[in-house]
Order: structure tokens, then sequence, then C-alpha cells
């Protein structure tokens, strides 16, 4: 039998925001990892897998999401994972699924982890699912399309800095940073000095029974790691629901 | 009774690949509305819906999807859908579902309806459910993640140029292009010229049993409309399945 490796997208926190693909890959799997930051509580993955299955062929792996954590401690948790995940296949598993937030194609650590089980497992396959991602979620709960016709969109990582933000605001007609959290006071500088603030809105915990979605002009602090900020095209500043 | 009008997002073709939440509003809505480029054939919306309900309440709408459409015909299928909506709540209708390929907030026409129902429906509710877009299949299908770590992407639909596309290329890692069809011999052209030719990616039919995915450098010809054109970051041309 193949050793099979699929990380599956479980979207942005509601339970129903997974894909029936998704359900049926972890209904079926030998074994489910969850990531989670903290072993002794659920994560907010663990949270959408338990709603759609019935085994309890699940195990949390530690990892450590937060880009400010060293690259040596999240290279770690890693391969702490790896070495699960080859262990489960010696023992006779033949499907090990990875529920990640998001997509797994999209800032996920699944990459990450599937580098290292290849490097274990020779030919273990390793394949994806994809999962609803923040930037859809908000778009839904703000009621603000990304993209129409010739527009353009990007995404954009604020850990990848300010200069990088700006340049993508200037060059795109929709933008939606992600990572924002401790950067925000910064974007929201960025945002008013180019007259993009009125319109930008922030989502934190989407998909989740505690999500918040506010107007960028209202921030006035750090939000958590995971904050999500969507700059629509100017030509439509006039919609949503905020 | 609030009248409602649900954007749903079917994913690229599929029928997995449709979340637990759409089927939940297709099979409850009193109404379901699929886009169709010719109303005698079912359209790809209309395969996955059928999928997943049990009802008869689905009806096709004409409408014109190719941009080389003239505009005063594609505002005429939208006048007359919106006609549509408007008569079904009249007959007593609660929830209209109209499904539409992909997400109904990247690239759709959903919100030209919405914009339609809204004029003639006062008070009417409108919102929408994310779906699974064809760059997430397309990553899936090949194997290539779409960013990691601080990594950038653009979505840029082709039909706004190729200068533009060039542009993207210089500024973002990961570029996605939406709508490639007739402009494929020009955008390999593009791809030689900036030396991302190699690693790039052209999907058509996501999610359909007759899906294609080629590497770019062996297209020769036009391809459908809908085809999805993946430029992966430079730094990751190694991956992927192809």
């Amino acid at each position: 039998m193949t050793a099979r490796l699929v990380g599956v997208g479980v979207g942005p926190g509601d339970p129903d925001l997974v894909t029936v693909k998704a359900v049926k890959v972890l209904r079926g799997a030998d074994l489910v990892l969850v990531p989670t930051l903290d072993v002794g509580a659920a994560g907010r993955a663990e949270r959408t897998v338990r709603a759609h299955i019935d085994h309890e062929r699940l195990q949390r792996v530690p990892f450590a999401l937060n880009e400010r954590t060293d690259r040596a401690r999240r290279e770690a948790a890693w391969d702490a994972a790896g070495a699960l995940v080859a262990a489960a296949f010696t023992a006779g598993a033949t499907t090990v699924a990875f529920a990640t937030i998001g997509d797994p194609n999209v800032y996920s650590s699944f990459s990450y982890l599937a580098a290292t089980v290849r490097g274990l497992v020779p030919g273990v396959e390793v394949s994806t699912v994809p999962g609803i991602t923040a930037m859809q979620q908000l778009a839904a709960a703000t009621g603000v399309p990304l993209v129409e016709g010739e527009e353009t969109l990007t995404l954009y990582p604020l850990t990848a800095g300010l200069q990088g933000y700006r340049e993508a605001l200037r060059r795109s007609d929709c933008v939606v940073a992600y990572k924002g959290g401790r950067h925000l006071p910064g974007v929201v500088e960025v945002l008013r000095e180019r007259g993009r603030l009125d319109a930008a809105v922030v989502g934190t915990d989407l998909g989740l029974p505690g999500q918040s979605v506010v107007k960028a002009s209202d921030v006035d602090a750090d939000l958590p790691y995971l904050s999500t900020v969507l700059v629509p095209p100017a030509s439509r500043t006039r919609g949503g629901r905020l």
C-alpha cells in the first residue's frame, strides 16, 4: 500500500465552511493530525474537524504559528510532526490527514510538514484538498466583492513590511493583507496616507463565534496575529454592510 | 418575511468541492438559479448543484460569460435574471439562491445580479457563501503551494491586458491569471521574456472530469476562456508534479 499524506483545508473556522471532499477525507483517514499552539487545548482546526468525524483517530501536534517565534523552534516542531507521521505509516496507517485552517496552499505550514515527511518516508504520496480562505470569508461577511471585471487582487503578508504594502496599494485594485496583528497601527497610517482608510475593513476570528469585522478607521490597538485587512477597489467604496 | 437572495459559490466544478454550508443553502432554498450559456444544456454550476439537491426548484438563467460579448447583451441577461428573482419573491419565495462557479466575490457575475435585484426588491437581504476558486484547485492539482511565508500573490484578469500582467510578474511572487483563453500565446511570450515559462502551468476545466493541467511551455494554441495560468514564486520552481 502506498503511504498517503493529505493536507486538508478546513476553512476559516465555521464547521460548515469545509468542503464535502474534506469531510470525506477526514472521515476516511487512519489518522487525523490537528495543529495546536497548546496541546492542552483544542485549536481552531480541531474544533472544525470534530464537528464532522465520529472516530477518535485524531492527534494534536504542537506547532509554532507566530513568525515572531524563532525559526529553530518552528523547524523542531515540524520535525516532530514529521516523525509522528512516519511512525503512523510504520504502524500500518495508509492515509494520514493533516487539517489546516484556510487552504493548505495559501500561507499554510502544510508544505513544511510535507517536505519533512518526504524526507522520512520515501515514495509517500502527498496531496491537498482546498479550503475556504479568510479573505473569502471576510468578503462574504462584509458584503464587499473582492474583484469584479478587470480588477486585480494582491494578497500581502504584513510580515513582509509596510513598504511593500504601500506598493501593493498603488499597483493593485483590491489588497488583502494577512498576519496583520501587531502591524495594524502602521497599516492604518498607510491607508490614511493613501486615502483608502474609510473603505478598509479588518476581520478577526473569521468564521468563529467571536468573529469581529470592524472598519479599519476604528482600530486603535494591536489585534490578534491572524487578523485580515481588506481594502476593496477604490471604485467600489460605496458597498458593504459596515 | 424578509426576501433573501444568496450567492452560493459552488467551487470549480467537482461536486465534492462545495462547502457543507453551500449544500444546506441550496437544499433549503425556495428557488435555485443556475447560470447557463445555453438554456438547452446543463452548465457547470448546475451539474454541481444537481449532485446535492433532490428537489426540482431549480431554474436555468441564460447569461453571457465571455467578455467579448457586448455589454448591452450582458446587461440584458442580468436584467432578465433580476426580474425572474423579483417574480419569485412576489410569488411567495423567501430564499432564492444563485449558484455561481468558484466564489461569488471573485470575478463572479453575482454582484451584478445582486445590484439588479436590490433595485427591484426594496429591502432584499443579500448574502454570499464562499466557494473554492480555480486557483486553489490548480494549486492542489499541481502540488505547488501558491504562497508561503512572506511571499505575495497577485490575481490578474488577462482581459486587463498583457502590460499589467508583465508588471504583476515583476512585483509579485506568485501570479495567477484568469480568463486566459485567447490571450495564451501572448502570455507564453511574456513568461519566456521574464524567465518564468518553465515553472508556469495552465489549468483548463478545473475540477471537471476533463480537467487538463499542462506546462505553459507546452501550450501552442488558444484555450477555453476559463483557463487559469499559475506562475509560482521563482524561489520554488523545483516543486510540483508536472
